[in-house]
């Protein structure tokens, strides 16, 4: 088969540009014993990426210089040497930025796409809705009745945040970019409230959907955000560091957030949280807001960007942009 | 009786001046019923008083204007009307920054200067060392083997946090300012190392201190010690937000820990302590220190500055600069 694929030939400074990325197209090799070739169908475009593009020690190895972009993808076996896969076999995972990708059996997971479509499987039921699930869960740990404060609310993480906290029977507010972006987290999404951080204000905004203050903040963006919501926080309050997208390209040095003394007058904690921690409790994940799914409290749509492989470039930039409504996802 | 008495009457800006202050002298009003009059003998001087100063919310309302400054003290019941009090005893209170104080007898606690010199009940086993006791042990949670980090080591509250931490078999890695500081925390406090942040190249410094890097970092100064600690990490640190020395006095708005991301990197947690949330619990942290004072494994004496109760601002001020080795106390 020819395999059209994107390497990593540049680490990028500031923004990834055209100079970082490589198309190349190569012959999918003959299959070993236990490998399956995928045809990926769907690729996961996530805020995480620019991490992995950079040097230097973090949760996962960066991407090689030359290597094929990592990714998380969804697609269906095509030729398969492992005896727990066939032909037809609907799948998710790490297919890299590439057409096909030739993997170890042990490393791909099959997927049920007779009630949930294949590429929900990258968003709320995939490593967005988890890293939502056990973030919220297991760290933020929101009661019943308490005020959860979630940023990039209409993004892929974000957006599943809220509908937790919804369902454990909490106030939950929204922090997203613009009018429409906001009503799609009120109307669609079923937050309380969702506060427009483009339109200025944001600590009045905030007060103001925030009657009884902030228990539970689920920051997705770090920056000004991060330390708005500091100034907000209630007594014994959880905040929990799941990324901070306003940063990944700044070339100067973050700005930390200046009112984390605020943890102290109110003994609250800050805590950082990556998914594949919880690798072992997937399933325990899945299941549960499967259901939640399938009785209609929890939304699986994606935002699904056109354009094939070669798109790829130009769909990354567009979460940096905050031009995706929930999880974005490059059909190929 | 004839009462000094320093009240509070202006806020600072920046460090507190002496027109912060103002110097009266009153009589001692009468006695009502369960009142007792204490002489204080010695003042508690603690980094908090400066938060005290400020108007605005904070874990404790603000000294007002006018007002005799808030201070813990110890000295002696001259007499009471209270049935558990008689002069002569020993006592702790918020005496405030007075020679003489007029107090309910349930705002009083009796203490046993046989076995233990007065003034130590306002450092090791008092709110400093509950301080250190409770923040370390339940928030800090170090685990034998592992590597303690406490900066303001030989301050009231970090000469504490370190010989509890050597106390549970932790490697203890204390920060303070000069040559002479660290080897007092090093040769008496008994600290594994001390590095000195005068000396420059804190980061080298620290991670030859700690080769098997950080997992608790105790952290009293807030400013760039804090960001620095935060690329030193373990997986699943504590950092344990007691105070921000370096900050407390500063005009600008305070420059927040950029490299607060390597909270997500290492799931790591920063989380604010008071000592206050601890009262029903003092009991049995100040017995359990007193033992391991008794067994010479807790260093208890002070560092009593002379001058009586008009060497106040002076003496605050030495905090700040860094004047003071372990607890400092006022002689009155």
């Amino acid at each position: 088969m020819k395999n059209t694929r994107i390497n990593l030939i540049a680490r990028p400074v500031g923004n990834p540009t055209d100079e970082c990325w490589q198309i190349e197209e190569v012959e999918t090799p003959e299959l070993a014993d236990n490998q399956v070739l995928v045809q990926t169908q769907y690729l996961s475009i996530d805020p995480a990426m620019r991490g992995w593009m950079n040097e230097g020690k973090s949760y996962i190895r960066p991407v090689k210089i030359g290597e094929v972009m990592r990714a998380l993808g969804a697609g269906v076996i095509v030729e398969s040497k492992h005896p727990d896969f066939k032909a037809g076999d609907f799948v998710t995972t790490g297919t890299g930025v590439q057409e096909y990708a030739v993997l170890d059996g042990k490393d791909v997971i099959k997927v049920d796409t007779n009630f949930v479509p294949l590429p929900a499987y990258l968003g709320t039921l995939g490593m967005s809705g988890l890293t939502a699930y056990f973030g919220l869960l297991d760290t933020g740990q929101p009661k019943e009745g308490e005020t959860v404060v979630v940023s990039g609310a209409a993004g892929a993480v974000g957006s599943v945040v809220g509908q937790i906290a919804k369902i454990k029977g909490c106030r939950v507010v929204g922090i997203a970019g613009g009018a429409e972006k906001c009503k799609y987290v009120v109307e669609e999404l079923g937050f309380d409230a969702c506060v427009d951080y483009k339109a200025g204000e944001l600590r009045k905004q905030l007060k103001e959907a925030c009657p009884a203050g902030v228990d539970v903040y689920f920051d997705n963006v770090g920056g000004e955000i991060l330390d708005t919501l500091l100034t907000l926080i209630n007594l014994r309050a959880r905040i929990v560091i799941c990324g901070a997208i306003s940063q990944y390209n700044a070339t100067e040095k973050p700005t930390g957030p200046s009112n984390y003394m605020s943890l102290l007058v109110n003994r609250a904690r800050m805590e950082g949280i990556v998914v594949f921690d919880n690798a072992a409790n997937y399933g325990k994940g899945i299941k549960e807001m499967a259901g939640w799914v399938a009785q209609g409290k929890l939304n699986a749509t994606v935002d699904v960007a056109e354009g094939g492989i070669k798109a790829f470039p130009d769909t990354l930039m567009k979460l940096f942009k905050g031009e995706n409504t929930g999880k974005l996802v490059l059909k190929v």
